[in-house]
């Protein structure tokens, strides 16, 4: 029973005050207006399920991902294991698996088609985050070029790919070690770099930490910095940019 | 001297092939194409200059902002000092001054017409940087929309602000302490929230560090961080977010 | 207008469906059901009214406490620095100031009869973090025992106070440097202990860090931590304890 | 011999005045009063023997539990390994092992009826220590309501269950990450809120330092926290509290 | 009364049974046998009155070396101010202050006549807190040869005292920046070596940390360390172990 | 085509100013003068190729290795496991492997004869780091010396290779626990020293910050410090030194 | 040779001066007056020889082992692991090992005959550190008493010990966790206490820190703290005291 | 006396054995051979006096000052207040002071004739570093260019002088926030880069910690760093280095 409903039927008395009152005490805030709610927001949002694999069994995530198949929504879970990943291609074949970035992806419609994104690297053992990112990207309707291994340290290699990145509606910056690549990168276009620090490295990298900082402290502006290592969370950042910037075309 | 008069004076002989060989091989890579690169990144991208004030002499501060006053060009700086400020005004009395984000604006035109930016704080105390985040976005031409004090240990004043929060195309959601009021709002919006740590608090917030974790390992998606009151650097990407979204209009 | 009023209106056609629905959905969650809600969630608790004092200016301070106090409410206003305390003090004479704690008290009616609570200290620095929590137990009708310099390097003094510990519903113990006391505590007693590390000390002790961990990690049962030098978060926590074991008599 | 027989017989003159001084001097403080010291400090408070397991061998674990159950005394054993747990059942049948939560327990009478304690948590991957608490609170004789997977990213989940939060004596709020459930819940509620930081996350929450510096660094009153992953601390917490609460009906 | 006294007045029937088991019980367990615990500790070991100056006031500060200097006890106060200081010698005209190393003292009887010990420094800017410990030293009884600015970066320095440092029955060696002292001495003596990390420095020796962790992780034998800056704690623990050495002479 | 080309066409207009221009404009900086840019910026210093190892699949790394070898390129690679090692070497058995170091090499001419290297260790637990930055240096052409063991906790040992020592063009001292290696070699020396803090040691050594932290700090001039572990950037950097030391005889 | 040897023969003319001098300006300056130096510091000091296991093979072990056994010096060799021990004790049968604090020793004579120390553990996960501790100052000659598990959660256990620990000359207490045995003990007793951290724990005690910081910060007087887990450390500077103490009987 | 002496006097019996045994066992070692070691290491080197302004009164610095002038030695001091600086300048007006590197020089004799060393900032504010490592390279003889304000977030500025960055013998990057010049730079020569983090910056820069970091995980071959802020050290290196370039020219 939605508001409106509950509303018709105070006027009309078959609900009592008292009853009508308390109903409206105790629901979650948004269930007030949208039924949607007992969905995963990410789908209210119109972009699909997400499912985090760390911490759920293997019977979970087969189950999980099953339900969704059942009523044909879209799916994208990440951090899926190869185990995880074997288990449910068992049930659902048409599941796609992407080892390098761990994410699987089951899709019952053609994804939105959103602009551009640039997913960069600096080294290649950044490359499984950035696939993360991309291909959380990618589910969520954007196209992404891969410009891989094209860190600061020789940056004659990101210069050659300036033209495509300043195309870019959005860039996605992943990087160990001294993770400069996104503030150089924000230094030669014009819209938003997302940072991913990555754990790549050793030693005073801390686990990303350096990566981190030089991403919180860069110079240039418009960057937005997540968790190390998270590319989903940069591939989601980046459709959401991208939605906005194709939504009156 | 540019590229193209470069190249021009190398078809006539002007300049032999040699000279030309030697310049192109010097030139900073910008500086080929365009001569704007002498001005400042920001400029280029039709945003505007920006300064940022520490460090700077009173002398220097009054120096830059003339020297772009009689270009006409339009002036932010940021953290400027009253007495900064006052030199400022002194010579270029149309300048603005905000006292509690130390922010300095001159401007010479309208600023585009950008859309719609939320910036909301978790407390009182937070409204220094978020002033300058919201003084930011509006140099860039961005609408704001303040919405402060709305910290998550009383919820349901964001609650009560969430229909507009839901219509702008960024937020920026400026919180100290605890700084859960990003995760929170990110969880109830389907646009990008910039998150910015504040160094509100005392003991174990260890001058921002505890907001900043608590923002870069948020559970809701769709949000970017920048530095601990780094309300510029936010304000900055929100106009970035906003000119994506506005471009097509 | 609340909830009660509101409905009946609907049924009574004052109000129509379209109304009633964006209302509802507009409104914060907790003013469904509570006019209070305008209030402080203190205030709602019947605890009363909690101000904290810095990022406030004196005017500020002046203006919130003369607000409550024309309604009559009580208030506590904590870390109020003497030039603010005096500030309200030179309009609301019946304002009290304590200084080693920095809290202003202003009440209406006699507080509650709740029971009993031990407020301890390692050494004599830190009896301003102590005096706030005990002022703030106080102001919430709790009983307060102060012992004070009862650190474990003459763990007889600690001894010597036994049984007053033994007697209270709960124990407030604030330490600095080591800040061994929390869990020498704990393990003599029943009842919970509420440890605050302060900024007590010097070198290692980090500003409270060092006897944070020590109060995180304590081998005794029965512990919870507040963060450093938050007497007021645990003379809260302590009237919360007491009310619940009080509830009854 | 306790304190009194000692007494008895130097008053006869069984004992020298010389024996029993240094007795006296010798004895630990608690033995003076209280032959049970002997035991461990939950007993003595009617709360059960708790054995910690980590660093114990099989062996040891079985022989501690047997010689518990020998005297028909209630044991509770924490982070309890299968190997461990499987050792102690073929000896005591009766032992009751929770996986999720490593917990063993062996009960010879009924619990306490203590009132009701609600354990929250953030995701599902808090629930190992969410459970570690409710079979922790639950040996000590309190009444648990799990609430799980309500963390603030989908804040309506939260609100669904607000009427039997308020309801609780106290709430156990776990939660890695972010950790911003614990300041949340506080928000909302008039009872006391124990907070349990987790080390589930990854990258910058620092294994458990993230939501750690959250939940102490929380605006909302009524926090108290303990160490991370400290799940039969918080239980053992809100044991404590919640007897206080129902000590007088 | 004391424990004797206490039994034979139970035996003549003075003391009833029950009040002295209830006086057994909550007596700190040091006042049992021992009627100098109400004094200090150090007292006790016959080392002497200590006081730490922070967070006391002047007045405090007279306050509490007049009551000493009434009873004739030696005072050693640390960290005093020179107000603290010229305060008491305004009272207490025999009291001696060392304005480097800001200690007071006050001496009623020649001290103990114990052994040598070597204070030791890296550089000129550790001698304050190498005079507190030296102080600290003379003032419980020893001798102490001050050997400062022997750092390892110009090491014939170390050198040219070597023969010294090999009498003295235990050296503090204080250092700040890289601490390396501590070390290199613990190699060259056979005695042990208190080494005390110092604040002196900058950049990443954070106030200290870096010379505390270099002291920590020696691969020289023979070195315990104490809290940054805490030269008393260095000097009293060099008398300790001055007393055991010269014990038996 | 490389700028001279591309002039020259244009002087004979077989490439219009329009092309030019936009061809000089996307070009990477480096690649206007210099065709080899394409190459990795060590083989354009002459110094050979570099690979890294860890990330890289067994088949990358012979492939790698495979084209270098083709084109008669000397090779190093660094943190090469056995495995990876086993793999180049069946394919080309010319391949040096050096296990304790991890380092690879693959050699077609004799190297530049560059002077004299000394690398220093604290303790045998820091050769592995050692002979790396040794490999690394002899790859780009230096002599080197080993001189290991000689830490400070026994400074004869470092005293009796003190002239050789004092011969080297640069020093590389490898250090882990407390890393005071580097600052007493300074101290003795006029050439640069390059200090290497490692990972070993265990507690407070924090996996090589406590080193790291006491090189930064060293009291001595003269020491540039790379990061925990980095035989490889210490080995480059003496080389460079060398080079320029060796440049003219 | 020796310098007494080298003097006289300078004196015969059999070595030249010019010989003798280069001689004498590149021995390590320990060399000159004492040929022991070759053997470690702890022979020289009469100590015995002290091996570091970890880093050493198996092969390394027993070779090293051998050595000193043919020369009848005693040897300690510390954190061995069983493979090791097992391989050496095949070599040499008479070789001890004890599993806990993985120590081996040799001896071929009796100890000297030290004083008393006494060995304290918190917790029964901290005796592997405690054993080592103990086995070291039992191979340096010293009586230990082994004191555990009194940890200050219930503090009885630690006073039923009270005798005992003030008769000895110097007491180890070895914590982890809160780590505040350390202070609570050095309150209680007149002779040093030398404290060591434990990585026994979980959570915010960050494997040792907590307790490392709380025994740095102790209030009580008179501790020498060393590495986390540093039993051998704390053995050894035991024994150094132990022999001051003993050195005149 | 040096060795030679006394050798010469052994022979010829002036010195007894016993005499010359005891003498040369107690002089430091670097005594044996060398008189100029009784002046700073710097000196011996050729390089000059060096004093560390911090912590010494204007009376020492003069007096130190006044001691070299007298000897006609070259003196740098740095961090020198312009108190200190005023306070030398009345006694020795030809000494120089800098005011915003705050060094002070005095110079007798023209330095040695050394390379070139260029001397980075990423930003104006970094300038201070800057000149304090500029002013010591030139004090030790090294041309010095200055190339301020070419952050990365404009990396066409650094392009810009690429030509004569890549003539120096060595680099000094000076940086704070992000510090990605030193990595940027060294991947575009050949030369060392001596890197030097700056605590300028805010927020997550904590006081230079983030630009060190950078340094020290930088991809980029040829890379020293010295301590935060440590220009001082950076121009001492740079001109160990370029004497090394110049030796034999």
């Amino acid at each position: 029973m939605d508001v409106r409903q509950l509303l018709e039927q105070v006027k009309t008395g078959k609900v009592s005050l008292e009853e009508a009152e308390r109903y409206l005490k105790d629901l979650p805030y948004e269930d007030i207006g949208c039924a949607k709610l007992d969905y995963h927001r990410s789908l209210r949002s119109g972009f699909g399920e997400v499912i985090y694999g760390p911490g759920k069994t293997v019977e979970q995530i087969v189950q999980i991902c099953s339900h969704f198949a059942a009523r044909k929504a879209n799916v994208l879970a990440t951090r899926v294991s190869p185990q995880q990943a074997e288990a449910v291609q068992r049930v659902l074949p048409e599941a796609e698996y992407e080892k390098l970035g761990r994410t699987l992806t089951l899709r019952f419609d053609a994804p939105r088609d959103l602009g551009f994104v640039a997913v960069c690297t600096g080294g290649t053992a950044d490359i499984p985050v950035a696939e993360e990112a991309a291909r959380t990207a990618e589910f969520f309707g954007c196209h992404v070029e891969r410009i891989f291994d094209v860190g600061v340290a020789g940056i004659h290699r990101l210069f050659a790919k300036l033209e495509i990145l300043r195309k870019a509606n959005c860039i996605v910056a992943v990087a160990g070690m001294e993770g400069a690549l996104a503030g150089v990168t924000a230094g030669l276009v014009e819209n938003p770099v997302i940072a991913v620090p990555t754990s790549v490295g050793y030693g005073a990298s801390f686990q990303g930490v350096a990566p981190l900082l030089t991403m919180l402290n860069s110079c240039a502006e418009g960057i937005g910095v997540v968790n190390i290592d998270n590319g989903f969370g940069a591939g989601y950042l980046a459709a959401q940019i991208n939605r906005l910037a194709e939504k009156s075309r």
